[in-house]
């Protein structure tokens, strides 16, 4: 047992996961929930509301809809729980989204979903912090009167978090979540029994306001698009669903069984809670409206755009527990926290994903190395900018950033269903096992309707949403794909350049011999010890050189030359322009004309500095010439480190960068078993 | 002869510099003399509103005392160009006040020159374009209300051009400094003439306005410090007198001689013109005041905030050839024109003393070479930035900006004069010809008479600037100061670490043999030339090294090693976390436990690219490798380069830069004679 000390500690990091590299620890379903939960659980935060929001446009009268909604989205819910235990089944190396569609449908349907998730995770950022920061805003005024401050200060926050490399803690996770769970389904179980047991009458802060319709009285065609609309926006609470088939491995074992039961308790508590509030809404006769400022009217007159539209799971928790009451306070402060562990979801995916994408060549190959912290960086700063763009464009109002986000994620339900099926149909080709054929085909129809029910809402989306957001997610998922096509055709055509020739070339035509030349500006250390290692290599000849760039200086290094007695010989290169790169390159591209079968090895003394600015004071020239130098055929740069003292604090800060992780680790599991290849069922 | 097409071009651009390699042409009295002196001229422009300005403090009855300020100024302008006479025969290297200083009276007074003059440049560039735009502005309203903004897009430009490489052109200068010359003189004769023989009234625009005198009838010591205050102004005059004794390598021969004669010709021309102007503007009754809101009034009322303040010889001009007219408008150009041209010297002088201080170790090495476009950029956007700041902060007001300005000319002055008399006593200490001995007693007596004077002038100065200004230069005199002291210091103790040891040191400690790694990810052309060259240098042991990041791609690897019958070893590290530095930095240094007299040298294959976005594609890890590796002791990194098609760009690039030569060429003169060692007389 540790100390007593250690618990407060234990129960913020999580000692296991800061003790132990990455990869020895696996996920209980218990703390898997929390981890990869936060992100679809938070949605119940945003997604009824924005149900009640777009019937508003019809009237009050239109909220008598709104079960009917929900059934339609519980329905979704459980068909794409139903097709995604499937995926972890089938994938359990963790392949995501993107290698479902990748493998099974060809690389551009892969690409789209690639596509279509990085969009998604920059979106899950500005969605979650904006409405965290409005759930804490019904709680905390200050808070909702500088929302697009707040909202890119918690922006600042997490990537701070991410860049240092604070690790990813089951624990941490957890404890909020099941706040959040537990405060949510108390309200639910206490709501129905103020309301159905003791007759309560329960108002919402805003039941006494009436409702402005846009659209007095619509019908037919009309009130079906504006159901399907309000059906879509519902659909918000499907977001990050699809995390967990991302994240097998982390599971113990059985690890596919875990991850699929998982799942379904994920689907089921989503449900319930969309389901619980939607209902207690109406009970308590919320009011939402889309311009609330304009349709939102109290005794006649409207609100205004002083008016704050408090989101609903606040509404609903004033009318059961009253405003400003402690459990009132607490879900508040749980909702925000929750929400903003969904965004922080979104700083861990979006490396994993570039890694996954560095591999099959469609992003920088360093992506693709665990603990690169500058490509990581790179990546968390890519995504917390176009974030904070998108939340000061939009100003931090989750209504009008849900409008882009759906669009990303039914794009890579269907896509992954899809592939699913043609995952079966391949299998199916072979297998001969009756009750395995009986499993897949089982499977099969499973992913079927699941394609067929998200690509029905994904053209529903499209229709719906367009104008009013959907098309600023296209055109992101467009730049993506013309990007990450433009990097894969630039290696497939270096690859191609360089590609070995099948025969080992004619021998005649390889170098034959290495005249090395080290250049020597002063008689100094590191001079002495590259002339040293020079003389060790034993290529076919050696020689020193040095510049003329002070007529003093250069009487003075010959002799000492001499005086010392070394036995290499000193060529001096006349400089009349006090250029350094100039003469030395035109030298070793004579000696190359001289006698083109040789190779030139050029060797640089060079120091070892440990601080930034010192590397401005040093080695620049040496630089800019190896730069140049690099540029002629035949030709190899050799370094000899002379490390002064100061480097020692280089080479600290390097061996501590070395034992960085990145954030994100917990829910990739061990690194051995990632990515051993595509899926076998 | 050239083509007639050429004419213009050659008028422009200058044939001869543009053909010609820098130094193989020397400057022409004629040609020189507007290019080192358009600084000193140009502050004529400037420095006989200042006295007036300063003066009408005490109202304008004042003014009468301008005669005599402005006899103080010739005086003292006598007194430097005699002083400087000196210092071109005794220095006929080039070198300026820095040099001198630093020979004469030690680093820490040429550390304190150095200062001074970074300080001066950077208000060089804001005093003239503030003036420049404001003589504009006499002729073009909307420059001068747009005051700063004009000046900013002024510093743009010329920031721009000098980092593109636009050369300094003996002939570009010679146009608008002859022409505002000419100018100058015409407006003089033609006033005097009108006045003096026709008996015109001349009226200035602003005759009619009467000053609100700050302070009433001072008498006493206050007049007294107001009459120092207003030759401190008119000091403003003096500054950039000093650039051609840095520029003497740039003259024809006999060097010294023509240089002194330049210098001659150019204090006659400023005390003419600058005398000239006074006269002219307390004959058509001037009226300027330091805040002309509150203490210029017509008609009884202040003429308020609205009102701009022309500068005095846009004023004399109107009174004498008309407000408007064509010599009018063409003065004012040719004004604006010729203080541009004094801003871009300091572009050019900025550089020039960056490397010299370079050479001394007090600024990076880098700044030393020629041609080092890198460094010269640096530099220029640094002076660039702080002229900008200067520019903002005091709202491009030229009155302001010459309150900072003239400190640190008189500390260049004054410590440049003592360390002159120095020079002299030191030749006198060795000299016997008596003719000799008797021309340095002369110029020991000009130089001393110089030191005292300038000095006076510099406690005058201080004394009454301070609070106006002058503390900002000295801040930033000292800024520069403690910078550079902490550059030396830092090369000082690294070329103490890394000095040679006295004897050769004990051969039993030398290394003995040198194992070389290749490192391989994939068989293709880079590597198998990486593995040929390896080869070539026959080290005593070679093996090739590959880390097991995939598996799948391993296995190929070796497979495909074994086909084709490579005679290296290949040894796979395993790298469960995906790593690809810490494996190979563990086992080079495994390699240097168990050996530690053997050398390690790695050998990375390298591409060579030719856009900047493929360096994000490419190279990374073999990057951050090789800054690793260099860390430890007893390694060597040598790159072995593959040309990639694209890198041709780049070469092309490479070559391009390699021809650009900085601006500032022309008065720096041949860089063979430049900076040949400490000055001999």
């Amino acid at each position: 047992m540790s100390k007593l000390t250690d618990v407060p500690k234990r129960i913020l990091i999580g000692r296991a996961l800061r003790s132990d590299r990455l990869g020895e620890t696996l996920l209980p379903k218990r703390i898997a929930l929390p981890v990869f939960a936060s992100d679809p659980l938070s949605s119940v935060a945003y997604a009824p509301g924005e149900v009640l929001l777009v019937l508003s446009i019809a009237g009050v009268s239109a909220y008598h809809f709104s079960p009917w909604i929900a059934l339609a989205v519980v329905v979704l819910m459980f068909t794409v729980v139903a097709s995604y235990r499937q995926n972890v089944h089938a994938y359990p190396s963790g392949g995501g989204d993107y290698e479902v569609a990748n493998t099974n449908l060809g690389p551009k349907a892969g690409l789209t979903v690639a596509s279509a998730l990085l969009v998604d995770y920059v979106l899950t950022v500005a969605v979650s912090i904006s409405s965290g920061i409005e759930n804490l805003g019904s709680a905390v005024p200050f808070v909702v009167e500088h929302k697009v401050f707040c909202a890119s200060a918690v922006i600042v926050l997490l990537t701070l978090m991410n860049l240092r490399g604070v690790r990813e803690s089951g624990k941490l996770f957890a404890i909020p979540t099941y706040v959040f769970v537990a405060g949510v389904f108390l309200m639910i179980v206490w709501g129905a029994f103020r309301g159905l047991v003791l007759g309560d009458t329960m108002r919402a802060p805003t039941a006494d306001l009436e409702i402005n319709p846009e659209h007095q009285g619509l019908a037919g065609f009309a009130l079906v698009f504006l159901l399907l609309r309000a059906f879509s926006s519902g659909c918000a609470a499907l977001t990050g669903v699809e995390a967990i088939s991302n994240g097998v491995p982390a599971f113990r074992k059985p690890k596919s069984r875990n991850a699929a039961t998982t799942l379904s308790m994920m689907g089921l508590l989503a449900v319930t809670m969309f389901c619980g509030i939607i209902f207690l809404a109406t009970a308590t006769k919320v009011r939402m409206a889309e311009n609330p400022a304009a349709d939102l009217v109290r005794d006649g007159v409207a609100v205004g755009s002083d008016y704050v539209q408090n989101p609903v799971i606040s509404q609903v928790a004033a009318a059961v527990f009253g405003e400003g009451t402690f459990p009132f306070v607490v879900l508040a402060a749980a909702t925000a926290l929750v929400l903003f562990l969904a965004a922080n979801t979104a700083y861990n995916g979006f490396p994993l994903l570039g890694s996954i994408l560095a591999q099959d060549r469609y992003l920088p190959r360093q992506l693709h190395t665990r603990g690169d912290r500058l490509a990581f960086s790179n990546g968390i700063v890519l995504l917390a900018g176009a974030a904070m763009l998108l939340v000061i464009i939009y100003g931090a109002d989750s209504t009008r950033l849900i409008q882009l986000y759906i669009v990303g994620v039914f794009v890579s339900f269907t896509l992954s269903q899809t592939g699913m099926v043609r995952h079966w149909n391949r299998h199916l080709a072979t297998e001969k096992d009756p009750a395995r054929r009986r499993h897949m085909v089982r499977s099969r129809a499973i992913n079927a309707f699941g394609a067929f029910f998200t690509g029905l809402v994904l053209v529903v989306v499209l229709l719906t949403k367009f104008t009013h957001g959907a098309w600023v997610a296209l055109l992101g998922m467009v730049i993506f794909y013309a990007t990450m096509t433009a990097i894969r055709r630039h290696y497939d055509r270096v690859a191609e350049e360089i590609a070995a020739p099948a025969e080992p070339t004619d021998d005649s035509l390889r170098p034959s011999r290495v005249h090395s030349v080290v250049l020597v500006s002063k008689l100094h250390r590191p001079t002495l010890r590259a002339l040293a290692y020079a003389k060790l290599m034993r290529s076919d000849s050696l020689e020193a050189l040095s510049v003329n760039v002070d007529p003093a200086e250069t009487k003075a290094l010959q002799e000492e030359w001499q005086r010392r007695g070394i036995a290499v010989p000193l060529k001096v290169l006349d400089s009349p322009y006090r250029e350094i790169t100039r003469p030395i390159v035109e030298y070793v591209k004579s000696l190359r004309r001289e006698s083109p079968r040789d190779v030139v090895s050029v060797i640089i003394p060079e120091y070892v500095v440990g601080h930034w600015y010192e590397h401005l004071l040093h080695n620049q020239s040496a630089l800019r010439l190896k730069g140049r130098l690099l540029f002629s055929p035949g030709v190899m740069v050799t370094s000899v480190p002379y490390q002064l003292e100061s480097s020692e604090v280089a080479r600290k800060r390097a061996r501590r960068r070395q034992e960085w992780s990145a954030p994100g680790a917990v829910r990739r599991g061990p690194a051995e078993h990632a990515r051993k290849g595509g899926g076998e069922g």
